[in-house]
């Protein structure tokens, strides 16, 4: 007499969960050394210097009931003061520090917005390739995901494969750049022509159409390609932030919500993700990290084994035959499946002890992930594994 | 067009919130020091030095991406073993590491107990008097809340009182303890009763009927007082335990749920609580303070304060006149109001700027909540006015 639903979740995981176990599994078993883990998105940079002096100076020099006590629900002020002024410095957007609701990371981010936006029928657009936990999201939201098959020709945003899936129940357009897992970036143009289509619609149903924009990848870019600040494109945009790639926190749980005023319903958007995140037993994100980054909101990642592997991966997978997307953000490659199934090929990269996800959950079946977040000598040994397993008959 | 539901909870919210915000804001006009605020659950201790001591030591020695890493859900191999260990020292209960999920404190635990637990048309009983966000948390897991009006002759766990609100939808039964806000501990004898009831109920129903007992102030007792460990007592419960309170760690989100081995389907309940957890986004608690309480799960609070305060209030407004439950642990004195209802005398008493909450919101209209978690002076400068408005007319 459990919740059945929940259950399920709770018991039929992610592939991409069983093939990093099996990892480390198989770690044990034959040396770390020898398995060629790709499975992962975990920053293999740690976290810049700067992050953990402030963690230490923080706890040694403030008194511990500072550091220590309740925030309010939506975040420390001066944590706000800090990121919205970050914010405005980069993108001269208007943020003020009441758009701003921290959470324990990007993931309850995205189920609280969309908790927030979710009424009876309601249809949340998720466009593909995405974060498989999206549709998780957007079901205990009671919404109905829809999903965008991915445009394969460039992985990149087309205004017109998700006006096809726009109906009036739609509620959120959910977007995710850079892409996990393609390493695109959504380009200003592509955006601005999905928010046009979204206000279009959203005249026509009587509604707004919001989009939801999931960037925890947002500083992760190479060859000097900014990423679009989207709410300066979008009107009705809520923007799901997370420190966990950025500043290499994964465990920390540190992230938000960005609720701009221009967008329809501000106030009572703000209200409703207040609302969702405290029935989800949200007290605040925090408190030792808010304190961190007060201090450290302008911090930005060392990018440079990120960028070293994706050259070296896509130079040398392209070289031996493989159809690779060309990466331009995040930590991940996107290739497709040279034979078979890419969970066929998923399993013959695992006989060899390579480790890269299929896609299918992603909404990209055919597709395979591979991780750059890994360490160089990890890429250079494997390369001659990947020569031979598309070689192979 | 946002969720109404979500909406009204954020907007309406406790007033024990604007009550405390109002605290605020007068100290800003009149000085800190004039206003006498028992309004708060904020520890006013701080963490124990060796809590401090362990963050600095781990930022500074561990590799950051071992402190900062994704743990597995349910919380990193030490931290789970280390506070199997502790439970097992004090309670030989046979803890394993596999019982514990660590969730972003204690709130989360509960609702996450109460999703898993949540079924169509299921109920769940709240025993008064009660922390007002169980109600939102059943509510959100899509249950009925029974609410169970206190026993006010001794703010005392009667089965018997239980047992007329049990129906064949009863799914779980929460309780508090030491509690919030009348600062009672349940006993054993009574905590015991329960359990028959329950289970008899549940061989009558064809179901188990769950106990969840929330207990962040399990640490916070006095006059050598323990506080009975549940799942020796009823097969079927779920502990929800918190740092906040016992660490004085309440912005650091760190907490567990404790599912027994013995408790019937404890596997299923486990999944399901993981799956109900990943649904709300939950991804882990946070790494650096679960690296923490792998050093210090057996760290236990200083009481001193709490205690003396405690005394001097009770003795204080005992010999005034005041009619007060006698307070066993956590760190709050309930009182009934000596004149109308507890909110008209939490007016009189704001009008003298001394806070304390009328706790129609805990289901126990008619009394008030002082918090003891505050400095000896202000207890001592709040008692004469304590004193002039039992005395006014």
């Amino acid at each position: 007499m459990v919740n059945e639903k929940f259950y399920a979740l709770g018991t039929n995981r992610l592939y991409i969960r069983e093939l990093a176990e099996y990892g480390m599994a198989r770690a044990a078993q034959i040396g770390r050394e020898n398995v060629f883990d790709f499975s992962i998105g975990n920053p293999s940079v740690p976290a810049p210097a700067a992050v953990n002096e402030a963690i230490v100076d923080i706890v040694s020099m403030l008194p511990a009931a500072a550091v220590h006590s309740y925030t309010p629900a939506g975040g420390g002020a001066d944590a706000r003061r800090a990121v919205a002024a970050d914010l405005n410095e980069r993108f001269d957007c208007g943020a003020r520090p009441e758009n701003l609701f921290f959470t324990c990371g990007a993931a309850p981010a995205v189920a609280t917005a969309l908790a927030a936006l979710g009424v009876a029928e309601g249809e949340c657009v998720i466009v593909a390739p995405f974060f498989p936990e999206y549709t998780v999201y957007a079901e205990a939201a009671g919404m109905k995901s829809v999903i965008v098959p991915p445009v394969t020709s460039d992985f990149q945003l087309h205004a017109s494969a998700v006006e096809a899936w726009l109906t009036p129940r739609t509620q959120a357009v959910l977007i995710n750049s850079p892409n996990n897992p393609s390493g695109v970036v959504y380009s200003a143009e592509r955006i601005r022509a999905l928010g046009e289509l979204l206000e279009r619609k959203g005249k026509e149903y009587g509604h707004p159409i919001y989009l939801v924009a999931d960037e925890p990848y947002r500083e992760l870019v190479y060859d000097g390609l900014s990423v679009p600040f989207v709410p300066l494109l979008v009107r009705n945009s809520i923007v799901c932030y997370s420190y966990s790639k950025s500043l290499s926190l994964p465990g920390e749980r540190l992230g938000y919500l960005y609720i701009p005023d221009a967008m329809e319903d501000s106030e009572a958007v703000y209200a409703a993700v207040a609302g969702a995140a405290r029935a989800a037993g949200h007290v605040c994100a925090p408190s030792l990290m808010q304190h961190m980054i007060a201090r450290c909101a302008s911090v930005r990642p060392d990018l440079e084994v990120y960028d070293r592997n994706r050259r070296l991966l896509y130079e040398a997978l392209c070289s031996y035959g493989y159809e690779c997307v060309p990466p331009q953000g995040a930590f991940y490659l996107l290739i497709r499946s040279p034979r078979g199934s890419a969970r066929e090929f998923s399993d013959r990269a695992k006989a060899r002890d390579v480790l890269i996800v299929p896609c299918d959950d992603f909404g990209c079946p055919g597709y395979l992930r591979l991780g750059t977040c890994v360490s160089t000598d990890t890429v250079k040994r494997a390369l001659p594994i990947f020569r031979e397993l598309i070689e192979e008959k």
